[in-house]
């Protein structure tokens, strides 16, 4: 079960290991929005985005027997690099399954880590099934990229971090795709101020949670096409969605120009690199629908020059 | 005279009004040069650039009848807007000298400060003179970007936060334009920390103070072609060279795709965004031939995702 106590478990975990990231105001921001605006910049988290805290939350409470033996996860984005570092951190190995058609950038990074890399046809492949039967050959330890309680207990030291600079805060806006990130912040939200507003956000084609909410279960969507590639997902986590459906009080969507819009704000104006899943709570923020005291989790920042130019053009 | 005391008043009187800016480190980044780096981000700093902190602190130290008058000042780049809010902070008037093929967009930003711009031809103006003569006919006081007393003293204030939270360090890295920056934070270093090495940075096309260094006096260079338009003076600055003259140990030269890439680390690595000028001193450190704990003003961020697209090409 995910609780407050979980999370602050993770934050002592991760302290010294994660990066105590900053929490960014901007005059500019506040004036644009008619908010007084808190960011809180995950793109300067250890391998650029909030998912280290998660992975190594995990990765650090497995047993000596697990370690020795060593951990699979599968993911082409962000996730596969904090299992990557988390493990070579822990003195352990880490197989991950990437789709083969990823970017050859990403594969080399996460072989910086030292990790081992396997790839599986994106179309005829299941990457969970995949997942699993690794697992049980090689005797690895499975660390999913949102669906495990350590995991969402350590993205949830993000909101810890977070309250901690601003105290009480009047909305919380955290962008949604497996919805691992939103179960830990929500929790943190929620019990620390019941009377905060919890806002979950996705892009327009991947609201597969927002339509989860609406049903009252876990909805099944059509592979999503978005420029943001973190939230491209068909359907929430089993756990987060259980948290989430508890906890999140509404959902903002927000499109691929809204999102161009958030990156090219947080460049010029903000002065930081955004990827398009690290800017989407930042484009809800613009949207100029909110008001009071408002914490915005910026996730990430990983995107290469050329993509950025390719995408802002 | 410009000394530690000076710098100090300074830093009580921007204190609240400027950005205490962070001081970033990066694995990745010592890594590759074999240092410790503090990277000292004046890209955060208000409008952009540590202009703010000369500008404001020379600003509120005006007299009530000067403030009721107002200011005059040269610049089309980062000066111009540091004044133009610091004199709006200050509830009084700035009139900018900007040559007439200024950017619209820079224009502009400086216009949303209040302040009022008059252009002149860049070829046959002599922005000095008619600053001078604005002055004398309007009855406004000249704030020049870095041959003042005062606005060297803002300046300084960079290397004071700086040293507060790294303590004494090996090496300190300040690029070289008219020479303001380096003459406020080279009076800190020395008083603070006597045998650290001070280190100048400037494009390679534009090396006036190197050359002047090894003449003991200032000297004149042609109009200097480089990305990097934050330093490309033809000489240094009568005040600021006296301190430098004193204090600065050697000077790097870095050229224009050394920049490039220092911009592209930047925005990849770091997930920030330096404008070329902000970005020399990185370029400076990534060549890899200091040592030691390193310290590195990173002097601005103001920069256009249309002219990043087009430098990065």
């Amino acid at each position: 079960m995910l609780d407050l106590e979980a999370i602050n478990s993770a934050s002592k975990r991760i302290d010294g290991v994660a990066r105590r990231t900053p929490v960014l105001t901007s005059s500019t921001l506040d004036r644009n929005t008619g908010t007084t605006a808190f960011l809180k910049a995950e793109n300067f988290q250890r391998v650029g985005a909030f998912k280290f805290r998660g992975a190594y939350n995990a990765i650090s409470r497995l047993t000596r027997a697990q370690l020795a033996t060593g951990v699979v996860t599968y993911s082409s984005g962000n996730h596969a690099q904090a299992v990557a570092l988390a493990a070579k951190l822990m003195g352990t190995t880490a197989v991950i399954l990437m789709p083969e058609d990823t970017p050859a950038s990403k594969m080399d990074a996460t072989r910086g880590y030292g990790a081992e890399i396997l790839t599986y046809d994106r179309y005829t492949g299941d990457r969970v099934a995949l997942g699993s039967q690794l697992a049980a050959e090689r005797g690895l330890t499975l660390v999913p990229p949102y669906d495990h309680p350590h995991v969402m207990a350590g993205q949830g030291t993000v909101a810890l971090e977070l309250f901690e600079e601003t105290g009480p805060l009047d909305t919380l806006v955290v962008p949604i795709g497996g919805g691992g990130l939103m179960a830990g912040c929500a929790t943190v939200a929620k019990n620390l101020h019941p009377s905060i507003r919890v806002i979950g956000v996705e892009p327009e084609q991947a609201n597969d949670t927002q339509l989860s909410l609406r049903k009252n279960e876990r909805v099944r969507i059509p592979v999503p096409h978005t420029i943001a590639d973190g939230q491209a997902t068909e359907i929430p986590g089993e756990l987060t969605f259980a948290v989430n459906q508890r906890l999140v009080d509404d959902i903002i969507l927000v499109d691929d120009d809204e999102i161009r819009d958030a990156m090219r704000f947080a460049f010029e104006r903000l002065k930081i690199v955004l990827e398009p899943s690290g800017a989407t709570s930042l484009a809800a923020l613009l949207k100029g629908t909110l008001t009071g005291r408002v914490g915005v989790v910026l996730s990430g920042g990983n995107i290469s020059v050329e993509r950025f130019r390719d995408l802002l053009t």
